[in-house]
């Protein structure tokens, strides 16, 4: 079977270098084309990325070569899907030109995210989402996913908003500095210290997990009704978002059953036994004291929910601690995975 | 007007070494004995500490030639006044004994804490707690102060109380390693990492606010009644606790009600200029990003509480951002700010 | 072919786990025995470990069941070869012990490295010293690799010091946390610091370098004669010594003698297709700006030499970075790349 | 006795910040003026500032509503003096349009530094060479101080060379990122990381310090003729450059002497009693495991500079550990320390 052409749209950012790393010998995916801003357009990916590539682990040879090019559709041609990790200063335009091209578009910009007829999508938690796909003018169609702060919170909300109803949650994040990409966060701002703001975070962190959780009517996706309550900090951490979450349900469930819907969770991703889909989904710990981003952000090669510290809420119903790797499983692997479950249900033309 | 003679029991530790430094000079005390673990004494407290000393200035020269006492009344014969920070482990013990001995106790430590014979004092917020100490039985009394983490969250919360009632508070803690004093948290544990997980600090973090914001009733301090639900978190941080608070009140007050609230409080600390006061005791921020550990510690010489992102909450009513040194004001200056205001009450028989 | 059974001594330590980490699915060899010290046996490894294993990934399931002995001959009978992370307050009595009893020590600890009778072995760089194992009068036999810091500075000096002679070398040392051990260094002492001192590594580092380089005369290994001079710091890195050498060479080559030497370099671990040998055993990296702990540290999964920045010296004749994984290349890894080389070569009895 | 009128060039950069925290209530200097970019001119500094403003006290109240103009003799009329902590982008023709103008420039800034006729002055330890100012054909006169890294080291080399005499000097420095100003270094490159590597350091290192123990010849200044290899890293340290030294000299000292001669030590800033001159311009600490920037940086209000870990060297004679205040001793305290030398010299013409 032949592999889908791929580009990479933001190639050169902290998440195109995610996208890149987890294409590498990927089973449905060649990458053929890179593009970035004109300041590295027309170099090859390996000269722009000399100083510049911070994952601690070479550039894949495959991307070395491949001179960048600009992210229009002109300039990527013979692509049928495009990853996009571009800055969203310039995702909304770029990508929309992409899907009138006829190019599917698995974005991580914020910019189609609250679209209705747009999917936000994490792929064991709302595939059926796929669906108001139709209700897209275009020819070719975007998906995005979520932020990366929520990522994680929302996944282990499934399962328990499906069987028990999410009435509120208040969310408190410790996000890693790899969120705000390179160069990002200067250090004499964050060394030894934590800032308890990143701007527009809570915004999206109030929004989009009712989204996530929404329903299909008439061809829309309709968010669910809860009220979100959120703190975002910033910390010392390189990657791995921390978030302490208090729920209030509809139907109070016991511990035993939160932790045996836990467990049992198993989505889309696992049914079809995608490549980048983690065996477990949501990993529950017993241990006091995790998760830990040091510890605990490597669960199903980053791509897993690491869940602890279920404990009762004197305020809500029950509180627990969240982990999910921010730039894995909370940008360009989640994104990855919905192409992934997009090729599978045969929704890439060719 | 002769000074006061104090001793230090638990001189070696964290917040012993805080005492020690806040004793310097001071107008009030003069230090004649320290006191430790049988491992110490004998031995100069300027020999013991050569290696130990942790804070970024010398020992206090007064300090150096003490030699160190096992923390007995017998050992340190001729105090008014012990400042302790003893562990947990013997605190309890200890400090009862000196009380029986004639021996005022400002005590860090939690042991006594939540006996309603003994005030839980911030001494801006509940100084007339100091009534119950007629009801101890002791001719020596005892006084604690509350834990590092919740001592700035209950002076934010002082003033609104008064006014509109708190009905519930949601609290999330990202506490500096000094709360675990020396050597305390490994740094394999902490370094580019989070710990959502403090033993035993949840605990006290639900129930403490709530006795320094009671009332006396019968010679016996009354809880107040609202409910507090607590996610405590260690983080890569020196020193300084910056705590998340959402809050729910009886009454909800206005954005500007609660900030004129919060400028306006003053305490009987202030109003008696005691050395150790800070002249405003909540200051707050206006920029988004604040307060920061690093850029907003020492304000009022690290006894003031900063507070700052004053903004609506989704679920309860407001939330915002403390931030308090946990060594000072949190621990070690509230001991030494109790200690002046029983001095100028006239509360510390000669 | 059947697997040689082994025991690791010291298996709760920094070193130990390491061990257990690296010796799963191990083609040569199986652990049958984890030994530590009295709190710890008589339990299971799983139970012990819970909240003490600090690598980010899980306890391997094999270790999880054992249950754990002392560190005698007696109390792990059966095993042919023990992989020793002691302490090294015991490590010289109870190591002897075994080489008494019949069975090979492969030991990280410092007690018997320079004793001449014993090699000090880097697989790579002076494997021809086995031959001083027909010297030690026991059944067993003892062999020990470098202390961690001078470990990669040894293999970048080794293929220069046999063409060019090395005359003299300045050692800078930037060291990782988890060359102290757990709880090891306390969080307050390093985070945002460095501590320019380390206890008894600069003695280390200025012998055993030429002892790795010695040679074998009348079956005792003479060290080579260069002088030596180390300045020993601890940095908040997590893993990973980042060492600057400055060297002056009998006959002093040119950069590119040097880089050739370098990228030639292979020992009997490359001939012999050694399990955990690196393919390159000493990688150079051309950026201004390399090698980094976080970016370099997995290079031949942490058991490469990562060397960059040559350049002329303007006292000595050249000067470098290196850096090697303290914890895998310098301390377990070694170990186990000796025991696999001794298999191989026959010099374990079965 | 009227204050000089001056103006700080670069005011809104990190060594910029420092100036005018140093500058609040000087007994000699008043600010008048402040100058930056054209993005900040036109605004008040506090407006410009509220959010870059990175040293942990409050922007001092007499800065605030100073309008910033831009760094031109004509915008800043009636100074008398400039500090300028100008990127060396600009701060070579910026300076000397000011001398050309009647202004004394002090300058933290590389450009002049190595220019005979500028003093590259560290005021205890050259001040002599303001000699050289006569030779300057300017009506203002510039007057450097040395790059940060190698302050400390100069300062511990001084009276050691005029007493033996010095032949070679090897430093490994080990350096904040404060060094690197706002935003400087990426959080992502330095977080639990080491880089060995910044842009130009070592050049620096290895020629300012003989110009500094320089002598002056027809006025001249004419270097010191020692050979200096620099090894320069960047470590995630906030404030504090510690420099390991290995000295050879050209008469070896004894211990005793060497210590004697730093207790001794004193230059012109102590005799003339200067405001910011520390009482002791050199500290050696006795314990094993200083100087420590988190420990040891404020000594002398981070003016003074510590030494440490005094012990013989194998190769060369001598080896130690110093440590300074990167942005106060190593760049803006020695230049308002060179301002109050000339200011008592009378070398500002009024």
């Amino acid at each position: 079977m032949e592999k889908i052409k791929v580009g990479v749209l933001g190639a050169t950012g902290s998440v195109g270098q995610r996208f890149i790393q987890l294409l590498e010998n990927h089973p449905f995916f060649t990458v053929t084309h890179l593009a970035a801003s004109e300041k590295s357009a027309g170099k090859t990916y390996g000269e722009v990325m000399k100083s510049r590539w911070k994952i601690s682990s070479d550039i894949p040879a495959y991307a070395k070569d491949i001179v960048i090019t600009l992210p229009k559709p002109t300039a990527t041609k013979g692509v049928q899907l495009v990853f996009s990790g571009l800055d969203s200063s310039i995702a909304g335009e770029v990508e929309a030109e992409y899907a009138q091209n006829d190019v599917i578009v698995i974005s991580n910009s914020k910019n189609h995210r609250m679209d209705p007829h747009v999917p936000l999508m994490s792929a064991e938690v709302n595939s059926e989402h796929l669906e108001v796909l139709k209700s897209q003018k275009t020819s070719g169609k975007i998906i995005t996913n979520s932020n990366c702060t929520i990522m994680g919170v929302t996944i282990s909300l499934k399962p328990l908003h499906d069987k028990y109803g999410i009435e509120s949650v208040m969310l408190f994040s410790m996000q890693a500095i790899s969120g705000a990409g390179y160069p990002g966060v200067p250090t004499m701002d964050i060394l030894g210290n934590v800032v308890p703001y990143i701007s527009g975070e809570e915004d999206k962190a109030e929004i989009e997990p009712q989204k996530c959780l929404g329903t299909v009517e008439n061809g829309q996706i309709k968010s669910a009704s809860f009220a979100i309550s959120a703190h975002c900090n910033r910390v010392p951490v390189f990657d791995g978002h921390t978030v302490c979450v208090s729920v209030k349900f509809k139907k109070k469930p016991s511990k035993e059953e939160i932790l045996k819907t836990w467990k049992e969770f198993s989505g889309e991703p696992q049914k079809l036994d995608l490549p980048l889909a983690p065996k477990q989904p949501i990993v529950y710990r017993e241990e006091d004291d995790r998760p830990q981003p040091r510890l605990d952000l490597d669960t199903g090669r980053g791509m897993a929910t690491v869940v602890g510290r279920l404990r009762e809420d004197s305020i809500l119903d029950w509180k627990w601690v969240v982990l999910s790797h921010n730039t894995i499983r909370g940008a360009a692997g989640a994104a990855v995975l919905n192409a992934e479950l997009l090729y599978k249900k045969g929704l890439i033309p060719s």
